[in-house]
């Protein structure tokens, strides 16, 4: 599958990652960004690889940010060719090579700090994750050039893998802390054909959470000494959902980047393998991770304790967590469960964290990034006192820990994945990715300015004749759909969230209209934190308000759940060009002389101005809400 | 000043500390309380007076457990004679003698655990805390009973830390890391006369947070290894409230209790010594604590991090900490202005917390008893989720830190000092204690039954011409407050918050009658938290509902800002006798399908039920919520 960049929105995005995250992520990496802690990341490998001296520095997973930033670019030279880039890539490879050890294995950080440890802390020291990354970074840099050095060295390590983990007796029966190989594992297996790939990926999940616990043994092994502490610690077993056999798992628990990634893996497998039971597993785990915890914002993770998700419902709004990765491992699992069965609320919800959460995560500039993204944020308050230390109210430029950014790059570069899908006589579109995606039974170019105006205009060019299924958001008005295929109008009404067109050998054109009105959006009867509010959006963009636009504090801010909201016009300097919401409402106007007193509050008129979500933090640091009192 | 119960609201409570509380905790104190953690703090005193063999076991400080329970105890002799308690004290005291070192230090834990390191930790080691709490036992069961070894016994140690603290050359230029030692010093003084005692407690006061920093010089000497976690930790002097010399500091930070305590210590000397510029301080330290960061239930310290502060109006609902000893020591706090200035606003604050958060911290049984006092409990969430652990939804039995329930007992069996001042030619009355409170100058008899009715009966004997100054709490509406002397209607019209009466020598009757009535509380602008919300109180009672009286979630309730509030009458067998509310409102109907929908809620009328605060938590286990959204 092929994709060209248009000119709409998801195509200035992704150029934007092109032209600046990529080469911002490589200078990080090389240590060469000017006021930037240095990543170090290439460096470990270079020390590993006997060519230069120096201890390990970073994160024990460090390694996988080298990863995730050639799985971005591979993307990236899929778009476009970039001979630069692509040397770039070779070098770094080459000294992967290097920094390989005779067995096959890599990780940095056991080959520099703890040559002697490999593989007894697989709970913590993230081995099997950082191969994972790599792995896939294998994978999407061999799909984009087909040059194989780097695909081998994976397969390598895999295969050395293969031999120390496994069901067979003298393997260790163990799993990965951070699921992430399990996914890798089968890409491998994809891209190779490799049956024992798909059979380790497997046993990873099959493994997992079974009795006796694996994570227990090992922790004993080591006498409960962490990792991160240096002390005795008590193992947690749901924040690496190994508290039970994955199988009967039912609620989304734990590090929510650990849980999506798994539950991806495990419905990838269940797609990959028709294993019924799986997909029944993975069907309830969306329904607790997308249906019951997740934030307006396709936000994920409401507490910063583990970065985990809590019980059902329980979505605080100033102390969220909601990491911009775990909204993007959302859409990994939303294409995996969409690959499980065509069901258009996988793509609702790819939709919602791709709109907000995922892009609230990268500034306006493309250089600043959040990792934790709050539905409120109250100066003096918000990123200072107890509680609420990391919900920052700007985007800081990197971290130690720099996770986000390059999954946020291999997400964008990589849309059309999570855009269109194919199958032999079908083609399901999950998300409107404008520019041209070339499958190979059918061309689709989308023209088109959504998300901020409804029309979707498709040119394709079928090669054979196929079924075409559209996803109709669920936010959109049934009846206010409209939809037509060469001048012809049919009818829009979707069965599961898709509509189904039947397409002629040929040139087609095709006009779906999407009712883009402001509305309003209420919260289940059970999510305590929005009780009494109403959050505001406009087709897939959930809006906010700021203290540039409205009148602080905007907790006093009342909207009125009866008058009209209007759109602006987009404005090029504004925001870069969004359209603002006018939502009238009133303004608690009395000023208090006593902390309590038995005075009602006195409100008047007034207009509230909000943004999409993914835009704030991009002015004067002010207060910013999403649910906003009715 | 003596003080004979009634048969009113306060002197059930008071007889139930005295009947139960005090029996209670001296069972746990000797470790004879069956299903209980025992206490050791009597024990160890044995250990170290060579009585028993043994380590020293509990907190740092599990010596003030004994001096607070002294205290207590010598206040419920003070009411009633007990031939029995007398004796048990007596041994007590005998023991704790026999614990004195020879050159007068008395500490269980330094005796037993680091006989080296006396005064090498004054931040973290409690010892000047413990001191004082013994001090305060001491100097109360002189008063209670003329005997005179324990105060002996605690002036000496009191002589010894004068030989080891203060101003001159070679002795330690420190000060309590936990307040304490100011107000028992300053008791000492009262007591004995011995100037040396107000010295060192100015000397405290005036050395705290004074550069160079004394708990920074300790900490580096101790290489800033914690006595808590036996790590180093830096030092966060704001915690200690040593972050700035104490007339210098405005807003109330840091540890609740030991913030209360400082303050308390320093309003009184400023009040002893007529210092303005501490009376300054005290005034805006007053502001910060009272009037910009206590619930409306007179809690205080709203982060269980540090069990502390947070900054002004930040007062979240369901994680708030609003330590029962908080509110003890606001009380404490209170009652030392009242003594700088007559303003009615102390008194008021008072009556708040001691009504609402310190009445809570203790069940209706007065068998278990609340440390944390949440404004909002949820079920599965609060006790059990990341940062609500420590709001519990029922009162525990003990904790290890037993720092509350003694000190409500020594508040409550001491009530007439809160309640009523002495000066010559004036008394003033802050509080409605019924009974009878004996003066030098008058005998004042309460009957009433408030604060389930709002007519107060004084009888008073003068046994000489006086001004009597009765407070007129702020949430009594002026035009229904009606006060009568000796038959004839007075205006009631408070200055400051007083009344003035003039009496002549002999026989006075004077009626006062506050409007009792519902009335609905809104918090200030700034307070977020309670934004768009009503609480609901009637006199110093603050309600709130819980699960057992009305359809849960509670958050799904709403109250009608315009209906009429009726109470119902007592009834005996219904939380010992309260009157709920009844406040007309609406509920939530509708019932979600999805996480969000633009499906506005539904709400129908439903009558909310309404209990005093106090009360909660003594039924089933469910939901509570003081603010209602509106």
């Amino acid at each position: 599958m092929n994709y060209q960049l248009g000119e709409g929105f998801w195509s200035r995005r992704i150029r934007q990652v092109c032209d600046r995250m990529i080469p911002l992520q490589l200078s990080i990496l090389k240590d060469e960004e000017p006021d930037t802690e240095p990543s170090h990341a290439l460096e470990n490998f270079r020390i590993a690889a006997g060519l230069a001296e120096g201890d390990f520095h970073g994160m024990v997973f460090q390694d996988s940010d080298v990863g995730k930033w050639i799985e971005a670019a591979a993307y990236r030279l899929m778009i476009s060719p970039d001979p630069e880039l692509e040397a770039e890539i070779d070098r770094i490879v080459e000294v992967l090579g290097k920094a390989q050890q005779p067995d096959g294995y890599l990780n940095t950080w056991f080959t520099i700090r703890e040559p002697g440890k490999r593989w007894t802390n697989l709970q913590d020291c993230h081995e099997l994750y950082s191969f994972g990354h790599l792995a896939e970074g294998a994978v999407a840099y061999h799909q984009a050039t087909g040059k194989d050095a780097f695909l081998k060295i994976m397969c390598r390590m895999a295969d050395h893998i293969d031999t120390v983990l496994g069901p067979e007796e003298g393997k260790l029966h163990g799993y990965p802390g951070h699921p992430e190989a399990e996914l890798a594992l089968y890409r491998l297996y994809l891209e190779t054909g490799e049956e024992r790939y798909l059979k380790l990926s497997r046993y990873f999940l099959d493994q997992r959470g079974t009795e006796p616990n694996f994570f227990l043994q090992e922790a004993e092994r080591r006498g409960f000494i962490s990792h991160w502490t240096g002390k005795k610690e008590t193992v947690s077993l749901p924040y690496y959902q190994a508290h039970q056999p994955v199988r009967q798992q039912e609620e989304a628990v734990g590090h929510a980047v650990r849980a999506l990634y798994l539950y991806t893996a495990m419905a990838s497998v269940a797609a990959e393998t028709g294993d019924a039971e799986l997909k029944e597993a993975c069907r309830k785990l969306w329904h607790s991770a997308a249906e019951q915890k997740m934030y307006v914002t396709g936000g994920l993770g409401a507490t910063a304790k583990g970065e985990a998700f809590m019980g059902p419902y329980e979505l605080p709004n100033d102390t969220a967590y909601a990491e911009t990765c775990a909204s993007v491992a959302l859409c990994f699992f939303a294409r995996a469960m969409s690959r499980l069965e065509r069901d258009g609320r996988y793509g609702d919800a790819a939709e919602l964290a791709l709109y907000n959460t995922v892009l609230a995560g990268v500034s306006l500039q493309a250089d600043r990034f959040f990792y934790v993204n709050p539905l409120e944020v109250v100066r003096g308050v918000s990123g200072v006192q107890q509680g609420l230390e990391h919900d920052l109210p700007e985007r800081p430029r990197w971290y130690a820990c720099a996770c986000c950014p390059p999954n946020v790059a291999r997400l964008l570069t990589s849309l059309k994945e999570y855009a269109v899908q194919e199958d032999p006589g079908e083609i399901t579109v999950h998300q409107y990715l404008d520019g041209t995606v070339e499958c190979g039974q059918a061309t689709l170019t989308l023209r088109t300015e959504y998300p901020w105006d409804g029309l979707l205009s498709y040119h394709i060019e079928a090669r054979e004749e196929l079924k075409l299924f559209l996803r109709i958001p669920g936010w959109a008005e049934r009846t206010e759909v409209a939809l037509e295929l060469d001048g012809k109008a049919l009818s829009a009404g979707p069965e599961k969230g898709f509509v189904r067109l039947e397409l002629t050998k040929g040139r087609h054109e095709i006009r779906l209209s999407l009712p883009l009105r402001p509305r309003r959006i209420y919260a289940h009867e059970r999510v305590r934190q929005d009780a009494g509010c109403v959050a505001f959006a406009c087709g897939p963009l959930v809006y906010c308000l700021e203290g540039c636009d409205n009148p602080e504090p905007l907790w006093n801010l009342k909207a009125d759940p009866a008058a009209e909201i209007t759109l602006t016009d987009r404005e090029p300097e504004c925001l870069g060009g969004v359209r603002k919401m006018r939502i009238p409402g009133f303004r608690r106007e009395d000023r208090s002389e006593e902390l309590y007193s038995s005075r009602p509050p006195v409100y008047v008129p007034q207009m509230l101005t909000a943004i999409p979500y993914y835009a704030w933090a991009n002015r004067e640091a002010r207060d910013m809400r999403v649910w906003i009192r009715e």
